[in-house]
């Protein structure tokens, strides 16, 4: 089936999802891309595919083809995509692992999807968002986690309230600090929660407040910091090693 | 003094930096803010500047006060910057220390940005950037370096050259690879030159082919790899504790 009008009324709700609003009434959101079409496909989360017409897919799942014009106007990218997924938001409001990545507030969606990423990679699977930080289904963010977003167990909430429930199950509560923390080389916590902070101002005091310790890199004295998505991973990369 | 037309032959000058060709034929570029105008200064390569009228400079060099509507036009910025310096470039061919970062034509200005930020963070102040690579002056590159992009030796040369010279001065060469490379954990050389890829393609097959050894990051199977500012961030980390 081909679906040549910008005014069918499956590709009319299909753009509204580029619309924050109606992305989280409908729970659902838009993937560019066939590398991420297929990540999705294989966490049993793909909703719906459009693919570009002529193109040919290879794999067996239904799928509508649509025009040139529609793809375009669907994606945010210059280049057309050959196929748009659509996804099922995954909602999740507990913590399920012993590992944990608080985000105070990440403004950079290239910054939140590269922390995404990483965490993967280097085996923790909750994060927790705070309830100010850049839009999780943005499609910067999405592109930039290349497809670890649908592996991860993200929740948005309030993280002082997170903080004190950590707490209580005896989870090490990690903050950051180059003047008077310690080398992340000395610790290996086996139950952590690590606090991230926003780019200009990093971790709000009060937040930072309730941290049982500080932590920082060791680095040169003429830098005064690093890119908040590198200090993070190589934490996690150091972290991963306990 | 107050420049309040566009028409002023300075400003038409710097209104011309904002296109590379100009920048490189007048060995000059701009920088957008106090941050990066304060780490100018202390580099000594501040050439000129310009301040948003009212905006009070508390340090003592000669400046030009300039209209919010030039301010905004020479701008890259949504929000105006305060202060926007003219800096002069600094060119060098040759290479100086004993650890090297050459870069295979990265292509996003922000991974750039931050590749140089983290390497002076881990001590590796020379980088040669292939010739297909993202423009060195390119804004977003300048303001993700954090201004260390003024405190590194930077160069721009054919890679296959610069590693045969490297090689008869008896630096390792080391490239990445998942499959088949070293855990960085493993190596810990004194004198090195360490090559990254493209975002996309990863580094070119003729340049992997010039490696002596393959290193990579131990990290989760599930994820493919990192983000390529991240895994020259954490790469480096390792090295600068040889």
């Amino acid at each position: 089936m081909l679906i040549t009008s910008l005014t069918n009324s499956k590709i009319k709700n299909y753009l509204k999802l580029k619309n924050k609003k109606y992305r989280y009434q409908e729970k659902l959101y838009l993937i560019e891309g066939e590398h991420l079409v297929k990540e999705a496909l294989k966490n049993n989360i793909l909703v719906d595919l459009l693919v570009l017409e002529n193109y040919e897919v290879t794999y067996q799942i239904p799928y509508t083809y649509v025009t040139k014009e529609i793809m375009k106007k669907l994606s945010s990218l210059e280049s057309i995509p050959n196929m748009i997924g659509i996804v099922k938001m995954l909602e999740s409001s507990k913590i399920k692992g012993s590992k944990v990545l608080l985000l105070d507030d990440i403004q950079d969606p290239g910054n939140l999807g590269t922390i995404i990423r990483s965490s993967l990679a280097f085996n923790v699977t909750d994060i927790v968002l705070g309830l100010n930080s850049v839009d999780l289904y943005n499609e910067k963010v999405i592109r930039s986690t290349q497809g670890m977003l649908f592996k991860v167990n993200i929740l948005r909430r309030d993280l002082k309230e997170v903080i004190k429930e950590l707490k209580e199950k005896d989870y090490l509560i990690l903050g950051t600090n180059v003047q008077k923390g310690i080398d992340i080389k000395e610790i290996k916590p086996s139950k952590y929660a690590l606090i991230m902070g926003n780019e200009g101002q990093g971790v709000k005091k009060e937040i930072l407040a309730l941290c049982d310790k500080n932590i920082y890199i060791k680095m040169n004295n003429d830098c005064e910091s690093l890119n908040v998505a590198v200090a993070t991973s190589i934490l996690l990369y150091e972290l991963s090693r306990c």
